[in-house]
């Protein structure tokens, strides 16, 4: 529904697509662990592309949806009356089980130039390296959630800044919000349950050979480079599994319809650019 | 967990909390239907203090999470090890029912210099005016989301230009994800099944009075804004039902939090300023 502008693949060089792309990828050195996929990208393809299908889709009926969370009776996956996707609904009480992406929430927080990473004490990906994110509550805002999340991974308060990255990852049902955020008072951190340690790294040591997630990669990548240009932009794109790639191919996921908001006024520095509060 | 610099009300005349504050908002003439909210908003800042709870919170006992959508045992409220929040386990096969924000997804599509409004067919609102706009799927973007709610809604075809907003509602569970659009060949609109009309506003037409949602009247101000200064802002902020409002209060909702980032380059046109695609 939106253009593809900026095919930029997780493997290899970056693309030109567009004269106006100003995103280059280095390689990425290693994806390195697997992911729970919802679906393939030629399912979610033919799913973007708005079709109603004759039958309910592989990953849908692959979802442990059976009985209904309010009588307990069993559900049945059909389509209501006037909708045009498959439904699980119950067959006594009406009750739809709606299921809908899952917001993550973290922050890339700053400070005295470096950056925060938390080494995974928990599965996926354990004993690597990641930004501190995690499931939004209901109840919360998105950054506060995203300020909750350091707290408990890395013992970290911080004063979140702006928002710097939505990405979409439809593959896995989530979408990952990412804000600024400089470390505040008393501007110390250690490893939380979750994660083994804490450390901060200079941006010439970030260790993207030992990263968690391709979205951390993503978003560490652009934020080294705005870094670089002295500008921090706003970022929004789709992360998807590449086409034929395999499970455990290192460059299986890329990002695509790259939408970068440049930003106004000042330099890149902690306090930020262009935002008005 | 940031700071309040904008206590932006729905009500009255905007308060200036700060001196870089720059969004003014004119009375809400009207808050037309009543919200089924998920919490009181004291219940709503207990939560965000991130103190952990003795018992579960009333609006978490109020959803319907009884029985086991995997085996059909019941639920429990309990704490589970290690976790801070409450949660619904299963006693039979240990399956946690977790409750996630939502995502709302949809389009400000402007049009020769109009904007795009469908009055709506269903409750809750039914015959106010709202922006096409719905709950995303799995499977797919948020840009796609909310070009496919414009299509369903509206009829219309659209090409996604930009982020424009993203808004927390958490006394309902929602994030509204909202972009800027252009109306795309053929240029045609009508109603769909969920609309009663729909219609291109001038700027100075919009029925502001007859809005179905807070979140609607809050960023179409906003977007007259930007379009009177000329240049558009990406903004972040968090809806809150304001302390002490009754449930019919026309000005009960109010934005706290706003961020808006100020973009760079050209003027504000249908094209989009300071969009690297
Ligand atoms: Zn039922
Ligand atoms: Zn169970």
């Amino acid at each position: 529904m939106i253009r593809h502008l900026s095919g930029l693949r997780g493997l290899g060089c970056a693309r030109r697509t567009s004269a106006r792309q100003t995103v280059h990828f280095r390689p990425f050195p290693r994806a390195p662990c697997t992911t729970k996929l919802m679906s393939t990208e030629s399912e979610s393809a033919a799913h973007e592309a708005a079709s109603p299908a004759a039958d309910p889709p592989a990953w849908l009926q692959r979802i442990k949806s059976n009985y209904c969370r309010v009588c307990g009776s069993p559900l049945k996956l059909l389509r209501p009356d006037g909708e045009r996707e498959w439904r699980h609904v119950c067959g006594s009480c009406g009750y739809v089980d709606y299921h809908n992406p899952k917001l993550v929430v973290g922050c890339i927080v700053e400070h005295e130039g470096k950056i925060l990473l938390c080494r995974r004490a928990i599965e996926p990906c354990r004993g690597l390296w990641t930004l501190p994110a995690g499931f939004m509550e209901l109840n919360e805002s998105t950054a506060a959630g995203a300020a909750r999340e350091t707290w408990e991974e890395a013992n970290a308060a911080v004063k979140v800044l702006a928002p710097y990255a939505h990405w979409d990852i439809p593959v896995i049902g989530q979408a990952y919000i990412l804000f600024r955020a400089a470390l505040a008072p008393p501007y110390t951190f250690s490893a939380g349950p979750e994660s083994l340690e804490v450390a901060l790294f200079s941006p010439e040591s970030i260790p993207f050979d030992q990263l968690a997630f391709s979205s951390v990669s993503i978003t560490l990548r652009l934020y080294l480079e705005d870094l670089r240009t002295g500008t921090f932009r706003a970022h929004h794109g789709v992360i998807d599994k590449r086409p034929g790639s395999q499970p455990n191919d290192p460059g299986a996921f890329a990002l695509r319809d790259h939408m970068a908001l440049e930003l106004g006024g000042a330099s890149a520095t902690a306090a930020g650019p262009g935002v008005q509060q």
